[in-house]
């Protein structure tokens, strides 16, 4: 397998060709973005360690019978994954108010939901990132109604094992932002699923352990990755 | 029936209680306000021309099979309806891009939609209007999935009624804003409909016959409200 030219780059990776058109290669940057690319920097070690990350939750959401495009990793930065064709839409899950949830439905931040929030975005690279739903999406011949709830089905289960197996590691999943591409007839969950997509939580001092510690200047970054990684990871493997 | 307290007043009509717990009156105001409320005015004769045109629809859709809250005109500006109490959230339905939604979705203004979308937004009287979706209304405990759904529904049947039946009298029906109460255990489609809450435009020209012209000093803004209600009226009641 042989990697050919960039397919196209985003906030924390590199998406690349391969010589076979079904397969990528992703490419995890230490650069971070927030405010919609108004603050830019640099978190030491986050490609690595999203790369890891990236492959513990797909490989356990794959085991818990969520196909998704992962295949497997190269090397320390790059992931091997299925060529999709990604929809240019967000789903976020929220199960804890926190960032713009506040302010759109008057909840203060910290308030644990009665049942979770699925938000659909569309992402096209503006500074505004607007809250769609299904109409809109029909309306932009983007997706079906079909596929719009096959998708949100996707993202709450995502939500359920994925909230369930952190809980285990003590810490509490606040929201996340999932992505998903057609491949061939198939949709298919992609993108990342890291500190730089999701709100991470300790469950004891409800602390951020991710990007809102970039975006709001709280200090200790690089730990907080690395905290979420060793938690993941397990004694055995630090 | 003695009219009693008022209950609310809004943008354009006040709600009085009266001395039958089922019963309320709606006084249409002439008062006009755009901008959430920053720019503020007066259009003569709106009050009596939207008290007409509501029992002129609200009639039509309920022999078309809408259940909805209008009982009857006791006069020039007020109406008999019965007493719900509003669900705090509005359901717009466009059928073509105007206002926000061409930057929501990024098609430009006057480009029709290949279906409606449907909108549903947080009514709370501040400043800004969040747009929401079926999940944050469930966790904000406001409506049921199948409330939503039923809703949505009626908002559906209702632009297709309506935009039926003002084609005939040259009006495109460009989108419009609903809102719901509860009547014991019923949802009712309540508040109004008129040109200050749905965009008409002439069907020939594509010129707004409704709010939009006084939101944005296009002038003739009496004359517009007066023009759609003599369409409605008919030569007859001219």
């Amino acid at each position: 397998m042989e990697i050919r030219e960039l397919i196209s780059e985003g906030k924390g990776k590199r998406i690349y060709a391969t010589d076979d058109p079904n397969l990528a290669v992703l490419y995890f940057k230490d650069e971070a973005t927030a405010f919609h690319g108004l603050k830019r920097g640099r978190i030491l070690g986050k490609g690595e360690i999203n790369n890891a990350i990236c492959r513990h939750l797909f490989t356990l959401l794959k085991d818990a019978g969520i196909e998704n495009h992962f295949i497997s990793t190269l090397d320390a930065r790059q992931s091997l994954v299925k060529r999709v064709q990604i929809i240019p839409i967000a789903l976020k899950v929220r199960n804890i108010v926190a960032g713009s949830l506040a302010q759109r439905i008057r909840f203060p931040e910290g308030t644990r939901l009665s049942s979770p929030v699925v938000e659909v975005v569309l992402k096209d690279g503006e500074i505004d990132e607007s809250l769609i739903n299904n109409s809109h999406v029909v309306a932009m011949g983007l997706a079906t109604v079909d596929e719009m709830n096959y998708m949100k089905g996707i993202a709450r289960k995502v939500n359920d094992i994925l909230s369930d197996y952190l809980k285990e590691i003590n810490i509490e999943l606040i929201d996340f932002k999932l992505e998903f591409g057609r491949y061939g007839d198939q949709i298919l969950l992609a993108d990342e699923i890291s500190p730089d997509s999701c709100r991470f939580w300790d469950s004891q001092t409800m602390e951020p352990l991710d990007i809102d510690r970039f975006r709001y200047n709280l200090g200790n970054v690089e730990q907080a990755y690395q905290d979420v990684l060793h938690r993941m990871m397990g004694p055995e493997e630090n």
